[in-house]
């Protein structure tokens, strides 16, 4: 994880739970090696498996002494507020990590290196503090280059925020890479980077600028892959973040989309004030996703993803039949039975074009 | 400007004309009475109207020393070039300036105040360095809010960068307060802040804080007005800035539109590589824009501001009248014939408004 192989004690305070820890549940689905213990004073005593329902045996611990005990060297923060500030009684937390020599991971919007009692204690103790949501440098402007690579540029969208856009698109990646396919995955968020060691936290950047970047890591990715599959972000429903979706879908510039929803949910969860606004139909926040991309290239929904989390198995695959009967798409939950559709349906459009290519 | 009258000198070397020097005409169209020159040697000796057709006698200068015969108090930089970075030619201009004491105006990406060098000369000699596009540190997240205010919210939305959005909404704006309706102006970008004096530069914030910083304005202009008109960013068709419009339309949350578009442009014209593409239609400019506003809230297009800068007075003529033909809508260029039209369709709507508010 950026760099190197960690013992990590992932802070999940108060939050351990499926909906309320997105990148502490993202890094241990994908990197479960390097996690020795999750902190969670509310939950201490139980194990990963029992709380989130992934993570196996993984214990769940009060505090950082009791994790101490795990030989961590890195202290990851698991939750990521709306907002992104560092509430003081983590500040404590992070001091307290370093003071034992523990190299410290963030998401956050607030840079911790910042903090000057931080970065002095990094300093004095010789380890790292890695903001993981620093924006790049880079003042790129995006100028529609994807169009013009070989690679399959696929994107996943959503119905709204934390339904399963990176996932989806980590386990296609996946299970296309295990069919020998050169696919490539693009990560945009603090989680995707952490666990594949790439990628830009596009939502940190200024926004004129965000298209631009997504579009640079397409183009490298697509260097030596036939395949690139990019990790959405937000909705373009969603009031709050549907500048940054925009911004990604135009940068990415894909060529398909896979739509991410999680079964059940009826009106925007992460909704900051008033009365949540209803989601429109699966039908039309399709055409809807397929419009906005075609502003700047045509990328059809090819296929949908389904979370069923909150449900049990039979409800889950009536939840999936119906989908797929209202779309007409190749429709799954990728974590709970698998991706295998939707990489299929991105093979056989592969295949579509490698026969189109050598037709002409 | 950004607080008190000033007597400025603009820096526009090289590129003092009506579309490269957007930030320079701005402050020359709204604060005439605060510019005493304009810094390009390759046109010196001229006079603004000569080169941009407005302005008057403000004389264009070889450069600073004879810009200081004018006795400037500030030096402005009028030219904004794509990716926002600091020529190393101009970064002298600015540091000559410091040390004649001037303040120095930036709407910039990167920011004069923190080069060292420049920084330590502002100090020295007891001046200011304004950074205009320095993003507030606000974290708002957007949630609709302002759909629960009184004001008749309007945003200028376009069919490409710099074609009129802030001159349409200030001109608008200024012809709805002389006829008495208390009618506000929101900043978005450099030149609208330093016009009015307030704000906040949406494209250099944080892609996940542009549309809850774009609701503060508003909900704050709104406190004291009946209508509130905010100058629009980029295009939704735009491969490199959609985002931001995106997001300034849903933060905004407007119940109005007015599509601004230079009369015959025919292709994306701040395009950064390869052959730029086509504009869509009006006709599909405005049905794309009342789609994506619609998302969040429903706002039509109600009319059209047509910049005609590069036309004589019949060909305008004839230009308006097509689109008007075209579109069915109110269509004026606010600059060249005067924006009564739009004026008079706000308040038609406004009128509305109170009936059926009186109604209920």
């Amino acid at each position: 994880m950026l760099g190197k192989t960690r013992r990590i004690a992932v802070m999940a305070e108060g939050s351990f739970t499926p909906l309320d820890a997105k990148t502490a549940l993202g890094v241990i689905r994908y990197r479960p090696e390097e996690v020795v213990a999750v902190l969670d004073s509310v939950r201490a005593g139980r194990t990963c498996e029992d709380c989130v329902g992934i993570g196996g045996d993984i214990p769940v611990v009060s505090g950082l002494e009791e994790a101490a005990g795990y030989a961590p060297d890195t202290l990851l923060l698991g939750i990521a507020p709306q907002g992104g500030a560092l509430p003081e009684s983590w500040r404590r937390v992070v001091a307290d990590a370093l003071m034992r020599g523990w190299d410290v991971l963030s998401g956050l919007h607030v840079f911790l290196a910042d903090d000057p009692e931080l970065a002095e204690l990094a300093r004095a103790k010789g380890c790292t503090i890695h903001d993981v949501r620093r924006p790049p440098a880079s003042r790129a402007i995006a100028a529609r280059r994807v169009a013009n690579t070989d690679a399959l540029v696929v994107l996943t969208v959503g119905t709204d925020c934390n339904v399963g856009k990176m996932t989806t698109a980590l386990e296609v990646h996946a299970e296309l890479k295990s069919r020998g396919v050169r696919s490539a995955f693009v990560a945009t968020g603090q989680t995707g980077i952490m666990i594949s060691d790439q990628g830009a936290p596009i939502d940190a950047i200024p926004a004129d600028f965000v298209a631009g970047v997504v579009e640079k890591l397409v183009l490298e990715a697509a260097r030596d892959a036939e395949l690139v599959i990019v990790e959405g972000q937000g909705a373009i429903h969603h009031p709050a973040y549907s500048g940054v979706t925009l911004a990604l879908m135009h940068g990415a510039c894909p060529e398909a989309l896979i739509l991410c929803h999680q079964a059940g949910r009826t009106h925007i969860k992460t909704f900051d004030a008033g009365p949540a606004p209803r989601l429109k139909s699966l039908s039309e926040i399709i055409r809807d996703n397929e419009r906005a991309a075609s502003w700047v290239r045509t990328a059809p929904v090819l296929a949908l993803s389904l979370n069923t989390m909150s449900m049990d198995d039979l409800e889950a695959k009536r939840a999936i039949e119906n989908a797929q009967q209202l779309t007409g798409l190749p429709t799954v939950d990728p974590v709970r039975f698998g991706p295998e559709a939707i990489a299929t349906e991105l093979m056989r459009r592969l295949d579509e074009r490698k026969r189109r290519a050598s037709n002409e």
